[in-house]
């Protein structure tokens, strides 16, 4: 069943009001890392519930309780749950998106201001944290919403939705909250699939649908010895440095070809069979694509399978950043006596044994620390499920071409809990490109993949209402 | 000579008005190494000559043109020269100070704000950044100078003076002024001596006399690679990471112990004789004087002389922090795009080239760079000389015992410059103690380090007007 030509055109013709309210969510710096910005969180929750609303859907905001944030006690954002519908003889489908966004400062080398929408008229280029992950999808759905409640037409299926502020930090309290309302009598009972709008295609041209991610573990590591920062005229060659000791440590995480040299990691991964990579052989993607998206030609091999393989399947390893040391402009000849190295390993938690080791091979009398600050559960789904199908006869219908089926390197807490505790198949519904930059300066949503994807959200309804269970 | 009893009441009588007069140039973060504080260096510099004038010195401020620092061009804050007296029979002292800082924000660590200055009653600490290093030197001499002038008492010498506000950066523009002021005719003509007051007794309890510095060189090594800052998730092993790069490229350089690895480095200083380990070994200094100077049981050795050779002789290298990183609080995805790792290695480099082999040795497509940004030049004199006699004798008289014979291992890079282009002994005459914190959160000066201090070095000029040359 496709969907009516009237919603088609209705997204056209409100493409400006559509914009202006995404510039409108832009502008709440709904940072959940960073305790100073958790009231705009919450004002994030007010102004999103708010909308709801106002498109019929029938909220409540759930309060998850506190957690313990760098030290500091904070209250948890809300999360909001909504309804419309309750049909018996249609399917029900629950979406989730989430409403924080990760930091951003023009000093970190925006072109422009990261918390005001800029509209690129030339590129059709709509610049601001948060346009692409992961607040333009949600408005993609408040879209098709306001269609359908404006024009007084029945959703094809019934909705129930739940939308987060803390999955740029692990999520924290949304597990127990889906974990409780999935059983018998909750809020999401009759639930018979999930759609997730919060990734990205491969490339630029092509759109996809992804069955699955390779979760995530954070860490901080931590190094203390002095009492307080020391001179390194006075102190250089007296003492341990817990730079020192730091980079050493650090230094024994990765090789700069990118395989992991925390024993066993590699290892744990079964390797690809043939038809695996045939898949990865027939995607819509080239080494240009990948160097296109990060401004430099910087892949880590010239073999399309294996760079892809290192993004969808095998482990990875980046290093953040150090928190303590010397960090700005200029020269400052200190030895900083509390420093932290953040990383974060795609999948395998076996860093914390390999970090003490490696420690104890130091002979260092300065003290180590190490915390996993968060992490996300791997998931893979079945893309050949009826979810999929409705998926990817929306695709065809909007953009006329078959979606790239991929699995992702990032993390969506979330995910492997809807599975494991509704039991029912997941779909990853991406709105925006490749080159989208997500967490990075500069981070864009295309003019063109808000509007389709406003519509393949809405056409994807009407194709999951008619598709075989 | 023994200095007046009447100079050393004054001292002890006008204490609180010199705390006052510390306080007031400590409120003026002359940070140096920052560009949005090169105001407040200048401020800084017309605070310090208006003093001057007060207390009876000729002076004049120099122009020391412009420069570049982290890519942007600045004027560099004047030095301020000056002279009392030019008596052919008297002998002629040249002292100098520096009236920059280094940076400092109550949220490094401080207990107080770091720019007021905090006088603890109960251990009659002075904390502030700036306090010991080296407002509170440079005030002892206005404070001995403002003796002499309100009761008309001529100074047993001539005195010039060069004061600086680069000292923290590299001191810059500050060798060519020495050098031409050093020729036949220039401002620095017929001086006998200098001393400088700019470093620290080598415990808490024994004052001590400076022949030796081990200089610095400081680098700055960048490595450039993607466009812009990307997902970790979604790049992490598809491409070479500028942090991985960085990481272990600083993991090349220096070992837990303290060794440096950089090839020849170590090698390059000659073994020490028996003598000079005597020397070490007679000091008034123990392991637990590092320890508490540091905070901390992380002594690099069990072994007093092996650790005073490693401040005293041996080159050092630490590593201060990493520039363009994650380095806030929380937990970021990010890999940066851009990342330079700060270090600084005392007395040798040899550094570029050795990085420049470890970074070809990594096989990575991004790029690296290594900039110097700033040094300082080692210097050793001779302990023996009738200048530092006039300093032992009057430590001897202020403090009632002999001052510890030390080297240093921090910079202080004009020192060298004075000596070769004068051609005539230089002093190194500290002021504060071991554990003062100087580059450090809670910098502090004693109060009687500043009083007694203050009058060592009143004491100092009329030992010197006696000594025979």
């Amino acid at each position: 069943m496709p969907a009516p030509a009237e919603f088609l055109k209705y997204i056209d013709n409100n493409a400006d009001k559509f914009i202006k309210r995404l510039a409108d969510a832009v502008a709440i710096p709904s940072i959940s890392g960073d305790a100073t910005h958790r009231k705009d969180v919450f004002a994030m929750a007010e102004w999103l519930n708010g909308q709801l609303k106002q498109v019929g859907v029938d909220t409540q905001l759930v309060d998850l309780g506190r957690h313990t944030m760098d030290g500091e006690d904070l209250p948890l954002p809300p999360a909001i749950l909504g309804r419309i519908g309750d049909d018996k003889s249609k399917k029900t489908v629950l979406i989730y998106g989430h409403f924080d966004v990760q930091p951003a400062n023009k000093s970190d080398g925006w072109d422009t201001e990261p918390f005001t929408l800029a509209i690129d008229e030339k590129t059709g280029r709509l610049i601001g944290r948060g346009s692409s992950d992961d607040k333009g999808p949600i408005l993609g759905w408040l879209n098709v919403l306001q269609y359908h409640h404006e024009n007084n037409i029945p959703l094809p299926v019934n909705l129930r939705c739940v939308f987060e502020g803390m999955e740029e930090s692990g999520s924290e309290g949304l597990d127990e909250l889906v974990q409780r309302e999935s059983l018998k009598g909750g809020y999401f009972e009759g639930v018979d699939c999930v759609c997730i709008s919060d990734n990205y295609w491969l490339n630029t041209r092509t759109p996809a649908l992804t069955y699955g991610l390779r979760g995530l573990s954070y860490y901080k590591v931590t190094i203390t010895g002095p009492a307080r920062d020391l001179h390194s005229g006075v102190f250089g060659r007296t003492v341990h440095e817990p730079m020192t000791d730091l980079i050493s440590l650090l230094g024994t995480l990765v090789s700069a070809q990118g395989d992991i040299l925390v024993k066993g990691v590699d290892d744990m991964v079964a390797p690809p069979n043939e038809e695996e990579k045939a898949i990865y052989a027939g995607l819509n993607y080239s080494i240009s694509d990948i160097e296109e998206a990060a401004g430099a030609s910087i892949a880590l091999s010239d073999d399309k399978v294996s760079v892809l393989m290192g993004r969808m399947r095998s482990p990875s390893l980046s290093i953040h950043g150090i928190e303590g040391a010397f960090s700005g402009a200029g020269a400052k000849t200190v030895i900083p006596a509390k420093v932290s190295g953040k990383f974060s390993i795609r999948r395998h938690p076996l860093v914390i044994a390999h970090l003490e080791k490696a420690f104890a091979a130091i002979g260092s009398k300065n003290k180590l620390t190490v915390e996993n600050l968060h992490g996300g559960k791997p998931w893979v789904a079945d893309h050949r499920h009826w979810n999929f199908e409705a998926a990817k006869k929306a695709t065809k219908a909007v953009y006329g071409q078959d979606p790239d089926l991929t699995r992702e390197g990032g993390s969506i807490p979330v995910t492997l809990t809807f599975a494991e505790s509704l039991g029912v198949n997941v779909l990853l519904l991406p709105m925006g490109r490749g080159d989208d930059g997500a967490h990075s300066t500069n981070e864009k949503l295309d003019k063109s993949n808000f509007l389709e994807g406003s519509k393949l959200l809405g056409t994807y309804l009407y194709e999951l209402a008619d598709v075989q269970k």
